[in-house]
């Protein structure tokens, strides 16, 4: 039993309205095993990185009982590394650097202690390497979620449409479901989404929330209205990490399961967005979450007169 | 005890890329009186038409059992009139008419039997008209709600500002929240227009739902995730009316009731929007009302595991 996430683990620098990093610690499978971290013990990573990442770096992420059995270190190789700068609106941002290295060649090495994975969660990465770790598993896991970007929709859409086929549940933006469907009704989007092969889709919608659908029902969750939003690097990845690690930890697939994990996944991607990378997912206690679940529950929850 | 609305009682032609109207009904007086009708029975309009409104679209009103006695009728003068044409992402749209007629020289006229009025709803209208209904009441009701646009705050605000002091409830969309407060984020600006007089915010997100806001507290409505809104005049002056018609019907002014009263503002919203102008608001029964109000229930419930 354990739940398996596959994705960068790298270097970003950031600049926002409310300051500039140098190389901080980010990476899809980063912010998504944190996350889940909080929920299940059992998680382990599919990654890769260069000899350039150091130890101090590796222990943020080994210090939360993170498996990393499956994360290649390259010697005299570097890690992925992005920058970017956001907007003042924060919800648009440019790429100011993007250096693939040791990504260039990735090829996933599944241990055999990954084997018998029940959840596996396909972090943010080319469509080609989210299918090659599906295959390289012996059996299908209990729950497959894939997160993706419109970057590969513009450059790799046959194998992402491929990778679709075999998965549980998609998680992307509002745009992105918009470009993949070719509609603009989020409704319509859904529909044709879930024909493309996940019986689940989730719309992250950022500071207005999250829309989960199957065939049949919808589920709208709240994002928490924030004073400020510090950095929203990561955020869409610390969701899906909160949403797969609270099914891993309850262990059954079902909406109202579902609907509890959205919300799990979007408490975490609320902690994340307030410091800087990974920092305040790398400092947060049980107390503390179940606060901001208390919080989103008294946000979104209420009760009509008989 | 009564709920009074004032507004406009109007034509509008609509064009959307769903289709095209003649002049048909509308008027955020109308849609308010129309939504609030199904929650509360003593609803009455203070507004002014002229005499090309015609006998037939009046009905549509007093069917609902919607007092009329302070609707001013100007023999030989014409109804206000706006036409107006939708973007095809309908959240925007160009005003291609604006004919003020009747509205130029409204005075207000408040009947005797509407003294005494509880519920007060001031709906989108000049706020130098909007104060003066205030004024006019002999006692303060228990709850004045204020519904604007961004119009008003460009040509009028001091105006607006000074009719702010008087009111409980504030509802603009997020744009209009952002304009009145020049702060981007939500919080701050609700924390901003909260120091200008009402003690409770609502911010229309449109199809992100909406937030209701006082000192302490936060609630977020969801909206219902449509495949198509056909045209979405009206929907901000529907919202108010079942707003308010809601916590009309149930006396008791508090958070929870608040929050109750959103989702029902909400609700008969998201019928308005169904249909070009007043047509879907003026054929509802409560048997639909009530299944809407338990899809937003669904929609937006969870229950966490113990």
């Amino acid at each position: 039993m354990s739940l398996v996430i596959i994705g960068t683990v790298a270097f970003d620098a950031i600049e926002t309205p409310f300051g500039k990093t140098d190389k901080i610690v980010g990476g899809a499978a980063t912010f998504a095993s944190l996350a889940a971290s909080y929920l299940y013990d059992q998680v382990k990573i599919v990654s890769v990185i260069g000899d350039d990442f150091g130890k101090e770096n590796l222990a943020k992420i080994t210090s939360k009982g993170i498996d990393i059995e499956g994360l290649q270190i390259k010697e005299g190789e570097k890690s992925f590394f992005w920058s970017g700068k956001y907007h003042n609106d924060m919800n648009s941002r440019d790429t100011l650097t993007t250096e693939l290295n040791v990504l260039e060649n990735f090829d996933p090495i599944l241990p055999q202690s990954y084997q018998g994975c029940e959840y596996l969660l396909l972090g943010n990465l080319t469509p080609e390497v989210q299918l090659k770790t599906l295959q390289r598993l012996e059996n299908k896991p209990k729950l497959v979620v894939l997160d993706t970007m419109n970057f590969w929709m513009d450059i790799a859409l046959d194998d992402l449409l491929n990778v679709l086929k075999h998965v549980d549940v998609l998680t992307i933006n509002d745009e992105e479901a918009r470009q993949l469907s070719g509609e603009y009704s989020l409704v319509k989007a859904s529909q044709k989404i879930l024909e493309m092969g996940p019986r689940y889709l989730i719309i992250k919608k950022g500071e207005h929330g999250a829309l989960l659908f199957n065939k049949d029902q919808i589920f709208s969750a709240p994002a928490l209205p924030l004073a400020e939003v510090f950095d929203p690097t990561g955020a869409g990845d610390t969701f899906a990490g909160g949403f797969i690690g609270y099914l891993a930890k309850v262990g059954t697939i079902n909406f109202n399961n579902m609907k509890n994990a959205v919300i799990f996944g979007s408490a975490l991607a609320s902690f994340c967005v307030e410091k800087f990378g990974t920092e305040k997912l790398e400092n947060l206690d049980q107390q503390e979450i179940s606060e901001r679940i208390k919080l989103f529950t008294s946000l979104s929850q209420f009760t009509l007169e008989a």
